[in-house]
């Protein structure tokens, strides 16, 4: 098999990981606008050799792991590159911009909308890692404007790398991403900065962080290149869940000022349930 | 060394540990005032006998692991029952209203006022894990008033056990620890709230739930009845850094209505140095 990966980091590099060891026999090429994640992607052996579009009518499959705005832009450049047998999936955090942009391109039916929900907060070829999918979710959305060969091509990849596969449209997928990734990351942005701005003038606080902090702070290490795109393209959705979030963080405050420690007991009584619902989330294996 | 363990969960089960192994000739006895927990410690071997507050006077060293409201309602009385050459310290999450409360209790000398920076979401007798503490900061408040021979008692445990100490008035301990993991407690538990309610309406959105996410929300599983009185007893320090942070949120959202994808970039760019600070933070061994 001849695989092109486009945009060689966490996401892409991961692939072809998994593609090397599945399929020993899978030349891939690699294709990024840094030249340096291309130089350390061959130097890692992630890639066999570099290449640029005017290559993609030889691919059998086509792995596009960019920005969620640089998918916008490309994924109907690369589509009109390839060959009528090649199946080209993404990894955007995003769905309905790019269902959208590419609902009546001619090659519609060579690409597959995927969003794998899996990755670390770091970034980069020197990222990747085998098995990162395993065991993880990948929403796959409008699967019927995929020819049905291609989609069976993926989907038997997605199964021998170990994923879930769930359907959703465009729209619904956007809607609770918002909840379940994108929120979480503005939380983590806004509790390290509000951190940060008590350390000027408090010094040496972050002696006394443990674990915890940690934890509800780790995606503050996420890309802004990566995450700004997102935020817009998920505009709406984002500002709803961030409308909700605050308004239940001021109604906690409310309690807090009014004494009311029953409603504060009761607060995070009711949200303990999510440790059932925690156990069902993947971890990874890193 | 005869050892009394008073609240024997996470903290105290994991100090119980750590001290056997160091100190292999030591009798723990436990208290608690949950009955089952003192039989898991016993099935656990984390203690030798059941005890209760009548036995103490025989104690050499006393730690405490209980709520901090309990922390308030029973230091003094423990305090009285000890002698003259036992050493009484604390695991309490703030420290202002304990040693308040202690300031002027004739065994002022026999307490030393601790908040080892450790832990994990989980709690009882089963959480405790041998060498929680190791590489973990230890917040020691007013030790000038413990007693020079039972500091250094004390000092020696926390050095076998491998914890940095830091010496910090009460107040600024309160206010600092607010920012460093109060804040992050509210901040996972609403997020928490905020998801399962959606999923109240939109059914099988945590299906699409990754390792982010749970990152985030892990200490929303933390126990209410622990928190509960820490929030209460640190209210306006609290109440102060959940306003910040919802001057935070609030912000990054009106950047977003604006469209201004410049700002939201800028945003998170500045808070991602949280990865240099991260860097400084030791992590558990489990």
């Amino acid at each position: 098999m001849k695989l092109f990966i486009i945009g060689i980091g966490l996401i892409g590099g991961s692939f072809a990981k998994d593609i090397r060891r599945l399929y020993p026999d899978t030349t891939i090429y690699g294709i990024d606008s840094n030249p340096s994640h291309l130089d350390e992607a061959m130097a890692l052996k992630i890639i066999d050799a570099k290449s640029d579009y005017e290559d993609l009518g030889v691919a059998d499959m086509v792995v596009v792991a960019i920005p969620v705005n640089a998918l916008v832009a490309e994924l109907p450049k690369i589509l009109h590159k390839v060959g009528d047998d090649c199946v080209v999936i993404d990894g955007g955090s995003t769905k309905n911009l790019i269902c959208e942009t590419l609902e009546d391109h001619p090659k519609r039916r060579n690409y597959l909308a995927c969003h794998p929900i899996a990755g670390t907060e770091f970034s980069g070829p020197s990222a990747a890692i085998e098995r990162l999918y395993e065991g993880k979710t990948n929403i796959i959305c409008e699967v019927e404007k995929t020819a049905f060969k291609l989609q069976e091509r993926a989907l038997e990849l997605f199964r021998q790398m170990g994923m879930r596969i769930r359907y959703m449209n465009p729209l619904a997928h956007d809607k609770h991403i918002a909840y379940v990734s994108h929120l979480s990351h503005i939380s983590s942005f806004m509790l390290g900065k509000t951190v940060i701005e008590k350390e000027k003038n408090e010094r040496d606080i972050f002696d006394m962080a443990g674990s915890g902090f940690e934890s509800t702070v780790r995606l503050a290490k996420s890309s802004p290149a990566m995450w700004t795109p997102i935020f817009e393209q998920n505009r709406e959705n984002v500002i709803e869940t961030l409308q909700e979030y605050i308004n239940n963080l001021q109604k906690f405050k409310d309690l807090l000022e009014k004494g009311d420690y029953t409603g504060i007991y009761n607060e995070m009584n009711d949200t303990n349930k999510i440790k059932e619902i925690l156990k069902g989330i993947p971890h990874n294996k890193q």
